[in-house]
């Protein structure tokens, strides 16, 4: 006898265990197999409503929900070895659930990121997607939060604040774009599907004192990063990289500053690397063609990050970062 | 600056994070150490309505929300290592979050499986907790779904078919139990707190050719053991261990059978032991204190697993376990 609940799983999802470890979806539990590394487990929900949108495409759905765990796996320098699924649905709705198995399914064969297993529950509520993941790293290397120190430089990887703005423009913001389709276009793609930057996980462990993902907001994880390590930092507002529909809505709207550095959704890593690293780590990552820019610096004594305009200004900002509660 | 969620995790779960790969929750992600072993990982997610009721006290839905997972690790053998939580909650209601914390970590404490991380969420829906839990097995000794043998002999532990009928009394079911309040509360501590057999796990890895625990009722999970493992199996319904008031009840009711052997949520381990392998599985299951009992037995051939009733009479079923969808 076969169950609604294991049908759905064999016919979409076990495609998608494509290691042995994961049985192909028949067993209670999977197998991973650590070899002499440590295991990195990182674990992110994203909730319909909260971190999507309940007319957002179910590819995109699928992207986000593994993304955003890839990316915390990066951070922390973390080659990606498998995840495990909990999907709860108001209903098996096979025009939503194919795509975003496929979608899921694509994603986990291009980062190298097979499903272990999953739970499947129906709920009346929202849809919900949590995902734990797994990495590699030699033992004793994860990049921790905790270890920046002062005088290293802080980089970022590629553009802040273009989810942020995309979200915008989902909740109805017109922004100064106007007619220019391909810019908004651009600004909602980043909202929707993140690009974890899998790509620089060797040389975060190689190079960089600390790091951490930005999800909720540049500005607020930069501080969580900064207690966690007991240093603080200062960020040169010139300095953040944009892309050029960001760039635009900036230029034409100064106010929308505080929404790019806090807005969060940006799944881009923030580090800290010493001062005689850098050149290395500039080096490592050109090779992966990942964008990094310096921004600011970390400096003695505790305390949250500070923003600072031209002249030396320090900007001031209402909030931080995105809070669930 | 520090959001609501980071103080929510601060206070209550930091003190549940006691394995220092854990980096006391201040870290995007945790470190699980295999040494030389395998990694087990299981995930099962319960959702208030659906797993328990929204009145059920919070400190059971932390303790059932880690069992089941407990449960699935016990079932293949392997010993807890830790575990990540995602918890969906619609707000912040201490009354609720302390309770529930407080007994997530006593759970933890006495199965020796530490917090490693978490993300906590808001949804306008029901209350979700998802946890995913890791265990450790020596390499390559994971006790499978799918490596059970005819002729192999089927055994349980503890006893079946408590949490439905506790279930069915706190949906007003009354039952022939009537004024029997102890035996009422019995059976609904049942379905409310699970005891994941941990202790058996040894044993298991040890006896057993193949295992998985009953979560979804006994027959069900029985059939889907049997179509992995490409066998089928018989059930004595009258070997089936009762608990005393399940037994009274059955007495009264003999159509309760069927609820007993399909309505799940027992999280007691069903498992093959080979007939050679029997008397020295119950010897090492006698020093856990957990009692096992022989129901049955695996046959060849594909196919549902059967019941049989006193005579050798089959005993049809209109359904053989609970499925989600």
């Amino acid at each position: 006898m076969s169950s609604g609940e294991d049908d759905l799983i064999a016919r979409y999802f076990k495609p998608l265990a494509t290691t042995p470890g994961a049985f192909g979806l028949t067993d209670d539990a999977a197998i991973l197999q650590a070899g002499g590394d440590d295991v990195v487990v990182t674990v992110d929900a994203i909730v319909e409503g909260v971190h999507f949108l309940p007319d957002d495409p179910p590819d995109t759905v699928a992207r986000k929900a593994l993304r955003v765990n890839l990316s915390d796996l990066a951070a922390k320098g973390a080659e990606p070895a498998g995840f495990v699924l909990t999907l709860a649905l108001r209903q098996v709705n096979e025009t939503w659930l194919a795509p975003f198995a496929r979608a899921l399914g694509e994603d986990a064969d291009q980062f190298g990121c097979p499903l272990l297993g999953g739970d499947t529950v129906s709920t009346p509520g929202p849809l919900m997607i949590s995902v734990t993941a797994f990495g590699r790293v030699p033992r004793g290397r994860m990049v921790q939060r905790g270890s920046a120190k002062p005088d290293d430089v802080l980089v970022v990887s590629g553009t802040i604040g273009d989810a942020a703005l995309g979200l915008a423009i989902r909740k109805g913001a017109r922004g100064p774009l106007g007619a220019d389709v391909e810019a908004s276009a651009l600004l909602v793609d980043r909202y929707r599907v993140p690009q974890p930057r899998v790509a620089l996980a060797r040389a975060i462990r190689d190079h960089a004192s600390a790091a951490m993902d930005v999800s909720d907001g540049l500005m607020g994880d930069l501080s969580k990063l900064c207690r966690a390590s007991g240093v603080s930092a200062v960020v040169e507002a010139a300095a953040i990289p944009l892309s050029e529909p960001a760039q635009s809505w900036l230029t034409a709207d100064a106010n929308v500053l505080e929404r790019l550095v806090s807005g969060g959704d940006d799944y881009e890593i923030l580090c800290a690397v010493p001062e005689n690293r850098l050149a290395d780590f500039e080096l490592a990552a050109r090779s992966t063609g990942v964008p990094v820019t310096v921004i600011g610096r970390f400096t003695a004594g505790e305390g949250p990050s500070r923003l600072f305009g031209a002249g030396g200004r320090e900007i001031p900002l209402d909030r931080q970062s995105y809070s669930h509660f």
